[in-house]
């Protein structure tokens, strides 16, 4: 039984379209709203309002910017010979949390991935070529996901890379630190045992 | 690390202040929100300050609603006899849902807690007496949650009705459909075995 208040079950509706929200957390998202001040709906309506018209792809890179350049591409002191291959702009935020990465990104924006209809030409690849044949880059580091299709399309992005004479890298397969061995899955505990490493 | 470009972080700021979502969720869905269609962005939007705008709380029940009252109160086919009491909206959404009760609700909006600095004058309360000397209300159903500060509203509320010369009841304690006893909480059982009922 929906609610019978439109536009609050509009507004509830909005919110379960939302990825990861259920109906209860809608519902709590809702209310949440209408609680708010006066000033603070109309700062939440605009902030999404403004957020989606200013917000585009990096010429250079694909990741998200509200300025021609992305702040990373614009920033003086990267290491501009290392392009970090990443699949989604939430993957340069992982990075970046960590702060031990100082080369520069490349955001896909998406896998290969014929069953849900994207092929190579669907993704933000054909600017990362004209990035290598320009810049002086030194060494592509492939961070897709390990998944079957992010692995697939790391293979055919280094197929492609490969002839330009550029080095080609993946992110190192293991154990996760701070894991239980116990819990590690096969596949896992092969591939730390293949890429082990000498004290 | 947060993210430098400022229109993202302050919507994903703006998501993080929502119950119940925490930093990645939020980041989530602001990446949803960019990924919107125009029209859907805008919907978003106008939803959330319609929402805001028109809503309101009915004048006898204190319900949610976008007119004077709400469909509850406005329905022809409920029993005017019964009141339960509610804490939130979200409960009368609950009952609804059960599709067993027919009668009509009060919601008080807030429980008192004196921790949280709320007492019965920032409650719903008195609209809940005016509506007891004026109509013709058989019983009062107290349907606060069932904590401390829940308890002691439906404690004081009875105390304040019982002089209007209306029963008030309470909500049965037990072990919930589909628990396992195994797992219910010692107060939980004890007032399951004081509430027994006959075969």
């Amino acid at each position: 039984m929906g609610y019978k208040v439109a536009p609050l079950a509009r507004l509830i509706e909005q919110f379960e379209r939302f990825p990861g929200i259920g109906k209860k957390n809608a519902q709590r998202m809702a209310f949440y709203v209408l609680n708010l001040t006066d000033s603070d709906a109309d700062d939440l309506a605009k902030t999404i309002a403004e957020a989606h018209s200013k917000i585009h792809r990096c010429r250079v890179c694909g990741d998200l910017t509200d300025e021609e350049l992305c702040p990373i591409c614009k920033a003086p002191n990267r290491d501009t010979a290392t392009i970090c291959v990443v699949e989604d702009p939430a993957d340069v935020l992982a990075f970046e949390r960590s702060g031990e990465y100082r080369g520069l990104y490349h955001v896909l924006h998406g896998v290969i991935s014929p069953i849900n209809g994207v092929g190579p030409e669907n993704l933000n690849i054909k600017s990362l070529l004209s990035r290598l044949n320009n810049d002086d880059v030194k060494e592509v580091i492939m961070a897709t996901n390990p998944t079957v299709e992010g692995e697939a399309t790391a293979m055919y992005l280094s197929k492609l890379i490969k002839p330009l004479g550029v080095p080609v890298s993946r992110l190192a397969y293991g154990i996760p630190v701070g894991a239980d061995l116990e819990y590690a899955d096969e596949v896992t505990l092969k591939r730390a045992i293949d890429g082990r490493q000498q004290f």
